[in-house]
């Protein structure tokens, strides 16, 4: 098996799926950004209107799995049927968890835009909360689950 | 102190800065991706040409920077002056370590900018192993250093 | 009925339209921009070339009809198979009426790529008539006329 | 007086502004979408949480701010150092009011600026309503005030 | 034969191509840039690691066919399939020979794609040699074979 | 001399620039596109507006001169003062003759700019006739002149 992005002299090139079949393709990320306990009370009570934040955080992920192809070099532009995201306050750690979901009926899967809106979401939060708060963590990034096209379905069971 | 991007609404908005000074503003940050023993040595070695995985990221992580008010609602636009990334290849984990530079002399740090290309690296590094390895996953990225603006030098001390 | 774009927490989401059908789907919008006599004037007659004004603005409308899914955070990107735009000069009132067009063969429809369309020549209009004009309007955006899909034919009866 | 962005052939031109001063700009720019009862009440009273179409399009308003200069073919880029928005919920006419703020130290104004983000946010409401109601109509978009540069202060008091 | 990218009113449109068939369609495009003695061997041997000039060009081109229709006004949007570039170093004449194929199935053909492709990587060679060498010329860009749609195979046939 | 955009690691990086002055920058770029009898008179008289085509490669190339930082990717993103083309039709060889100045007051050149609109506009003039001709050649592109920074005034003078 090789990587597949490189092309025969070695360079990197947008890989041909011409010879793929049109599925639906599914893939579902998740991530977390961990903050200081002040920052995670602030991200859930507000000071005015309660989950802001994340209402931000959660446009700004559909944008970001919109430009995916637009930011990381090797991926095919697609048309995403569908993205959603979702966030888990977990108090003990002062973490925020986010999951997304992407969709698509095409050639190639949409790991790359589930985990671009969960890292574009995480950065957002962090802009929003740097004022107060220079000691986040964004981590844990990583595909848990895809379904779809040759390789078929996923389910990541390690452990994290 | 609060919540710096909220109008008096509660709702989001892109902070007044015009009253704040053009000074030299520098961020580094840091981020990693843990891929499996073969992968790791694939990205070392290469199959044909060393190191084309880490220079695709590297041109990845630089256009992530100049992109980053696009994506990050609330942030800034600004003519960034410099960037530049650094891959470290840590083999007892087999985790490569980014740590990317971003400079300006504005009135907004460059905090979003020195993260986002180190996230976009990341996930370019995860989007050309992907066929090979699903159980990446991209972690610890923080805010390492800053200088310059009213809040003056920042490095960060806490343990990760 | 509900508003499509929630997710179940309330949240907005790109809606999922897997299971639609791929269908020409077609849809025209209306807009206007009254401006002063001697602006309108101008952008009849031109200085030099008679309706530059205008073909910037047709060629900014199919521009931005193809950025839609950039700038509209919920719509689904789609590959636009045609874009044209019509203006009428009102002479009784000054005002420029632009009429644009979408067609795509897809399973969303193409009213915010007609409407944003047309809004985007209408700010083309005024940017380059403003040095002249403060108190241009732009007004009376609404779709026309759809077709395609599910809810099938409509037709805009309502007086404006 | 003249169309500032002709040549002397009569083509478009981003205009030279290399000799005007660097000073503070600010504009405001008006406008609304009028819908019907039950989508206004939809959009104050949300199925879920209160507002969330107003927060969609006060992101969306932000960003389609800082993409003026990509979308309208001579507006010259820059950097813009504020943008905020407002929504005015008017009863009488089911009509949601769209203000917007934007604020830049530059040689050319931003009324561009605030205007495109008045629309985006205006299609923005359209696009996360159309399920529910196809007869909005976008309307009274214009400049409200103006300060910065060589032409001074402007306040709008013409009638609309 | 008429330009096919007017409407009736002799203004630019996108082209309709609804009625299309989809196809497989490959494009392939050649172009060069002439620089001097020493860039040339610079580009060859490198500083530090060979080759490193053209492995951001080939990512750039890649990135630049991605971007096709959003910088070429009249281009249709289209989910290309894959993206190659080939340089070959011609020492007779100091000149780098960049070949770029794109595909896709779609209903339009891919030669803007292939073309901007070959462009931009010769711009970005430009800037990444610019500073020792103002006198490069970029030159000889043609589309040198497609396949698919109605008008079928081309292989261009006339001496440069 | 070395490549500046390289690192010490031989990576490409973008080059730090914040030492370097705020002076008056333009550069004016050359290039030409050739194409057969019948195009070049179709460009000139068009079927029913004279000069179409080229009002939209000057809408073209003005836009494309914005996005320049977005599809090189070691440019500097700054804040263009000013964009102009010029379409020179050379009825002895069927070639339009395109010029660019682009103009900034910054700390780095706008060569980039100037040569990226010349290209742009040639791209979309082969877009908007290659319905009717296969066999169009972009060429001659090259720096013409250039004034500003401390490397002072270029004047190319070599023959093409």
């Amino acid at each position: 098996m090789s990587l597949t992005h490189m092309n025969e002299l070695g360079y990197a090139k947008m890989v041909s799926v011409e010879e793929k079949k049109d599925t639906l393709r599914i893939a579902r990320a998740i991530g977390e950004i961990v903050v200081s306990a002040e920052t995670f009370e602030r991200v859930k009570t507000g000071g005015i209107k309660k989950g802001d934040v994340l209402t931000v955080a959660q446009v700004a992920g559909i944008i970001g799995a919109k430009r995916t192809s637009d930011i990381i070099p090797m991926c095919h532009p697609l048309n995403l049927t569908g993205v959603d995201l979702e966030f888990n306050m977990i108090d003990e750690t002062n973490t925020i968890q986010i999951t997304a979901i992407a969709k698509v009926i095409g050639k190639t899967g949409v790991e790359m835009e589930a985990l671009t809106a969960v890292t574009v979401a995480a950065l957002t939060i962090y802009d929003m909360c740097k004022a107060i708060d220079k000691e986040m963590v964004i981590q844990n990034i990583y595909l848990a689950e895809k379904t779809g096209g040759k390789s078929g379905y996923y389910l990541r069971t390690k452990e994290n």
